[in-house]
């Protein structure tokens, strides 16, 4: 199946700037918008369904397009897309010439299970900054986690801005969301203890033993974790800060404490 | 001394504005901008003359802006700005309603000097986003670590976004750019230990002793250390990763590096 398209108007190409624009209808039609070779392999790898994908054969040869997303689905539909469109639909800076349309994964916190008897998990509490995300993201991959989970998040996870920043670890870490009720619920029945990243009522981060089953939590820059999470931790965990000014970037944090956790356990990943 | 500026057009504004933009404006008059309250506050504390202050009575009442500024220098130029021109000049989301033009410090390597026998330093080389910059500048704070130094600087410090950022962090360190040449000679002629962060060629970080004077070196995320700096390391290290893209955001890993440090240093402030 092939079928070109050169218009900016078609119908195929508006729903795909809607789902790359709204997070209300990447929710509602329950799929989102992939940009990029790598980014479209590792979803692959990592399990998500391809729903249609458009190339720009000026940039990248239908051969190596159909190389690329075929290997599952053969009956994938593949759009063949003028310069023109892809340019109205891509990132200002790439050129890779190719965007797929991806169904979202079912990301519900009782989808979450652990292979590893002593699961390490990082949880982030309504992160607003989806570089900071990324970069979450991406310590997570490197770090080779047992899962991400997002409380109350801001936005959905599949948020373009959030899929370029995390360089396609949004594919290759297991991620969660929800409400902050469900996921202290969820700890709390696993038997994992919960370590809050916090300034006040906090014990030094480094006195605590990861190697027992471990959620670390960040909250926002502006306030912190919420209240409800302050009252759920097993501990509130510091960082050794003695500057002028003491802040630290959101994800510089989760890093310290997420390696601080890898370290306790030797590295094994 | 008090003068109204009513017009977007006044020469004053176009200058500052000019000095906002760009980074020649910046190194040929030697002076940059600071806006808010807290940043002016920082800078103040951290050494810094400031040259001309402007502030909106609409925002900040006369009594505040000259509370925050007079200590230190009573003939201080300050002009009284309108709404519509302090608009014009604000950062889009900012309220504080004051700005300052400040003198450049002298940020050569070699103005460099350390009352700790044992420093510990952070080198970015080449550090491409303000983003980035401002997190690693965050964190050199938070630990309170000897120097930041940028090697070979795609902008020059005083860059608006690096000074928002950093939340004002820039004024509390002790910062020196150079080349990286003129920095590694420095380090030597300093005894100081040079670890760079590489992936080739490098021991686990973890393995290091950084309780001796040391200097940690971060390259840029799309291409890491230069040459020039991979050959003149005593170590190469790598912090341990296991993921399937194994990408790190630069700050997050001079965090993860730098703490370590600290930890080995008992977190002796």
């Amino acid at each position: 199946m092939l079928e070109q398209i050169t218009s900016t108007q078609n119908s195929k190409i508006k729903f795909l700037s809607q789902l790359i624009e709204k997070s209300r209808v990447r929710k509602r039609e329950n799929c989102f918008v992939i940009e990029g070779k790598r980014e479209i392999t590792l979803a692959i790898e990592g399990g998500y369904t391809l729903i249609q994908v458009f190339y720009c054969p000026d940039i990248l040869p239908r051969e190596e397009a159909l190389a690329l997303v075929k290997k599952e689905n053969a009956s994938l539909p593949l759009f063949e897309i003028t310069s023109t469109v892809y340019k109205k639909v891509a990132y200002r800076d790439s050129t890779e010439g190719i965007i797929a349309i991806a169904q979202s994964k079912d990301n519900a916190i009782n989808t979450l299970s652990f292979k590893n008897k002593t699961p390490l998990i990082l949880i982030a509490e309504s992160p607003e900054k989806p570089g900071n995300i990324g970069a979450i993201l991406r310590t997570a991959d490197a770090a080779n986690i047992d899962a991400v989970i997002i409380a109350n998040p801001k936005t959905d996870i599949y948020n373009p801005n959030i899929i370029r920043s995390s360089v396609g670890c949004i594919f290759t870490n297991h991620i969660a969301t929800g409400s902050s009720e469900e996921i202290i619920h969820f700890l709390k029945q696993q038997n994992i203890n919960i370590y809050g990243a916090a300034l006040e009522n906090a014990v030094n981060c480094y006195s605590i033993d990861y190697t027992k089953p471990s959620a670390i939590i960040v909250g926002t820059e502006a306030t912190g974790l919420s209240d409800m999470w302050l009252q759920n931790t097993n501990k509130n965990v510091k960082i050794p800060m003695n500057g002028v000014i003491d802040s630290m970037n959101v994800s510089v944090a989760a890093g310290i404490l997420i390696y601080e956790a890898k370290r306790q356990r030797n590295f094994e990943f």
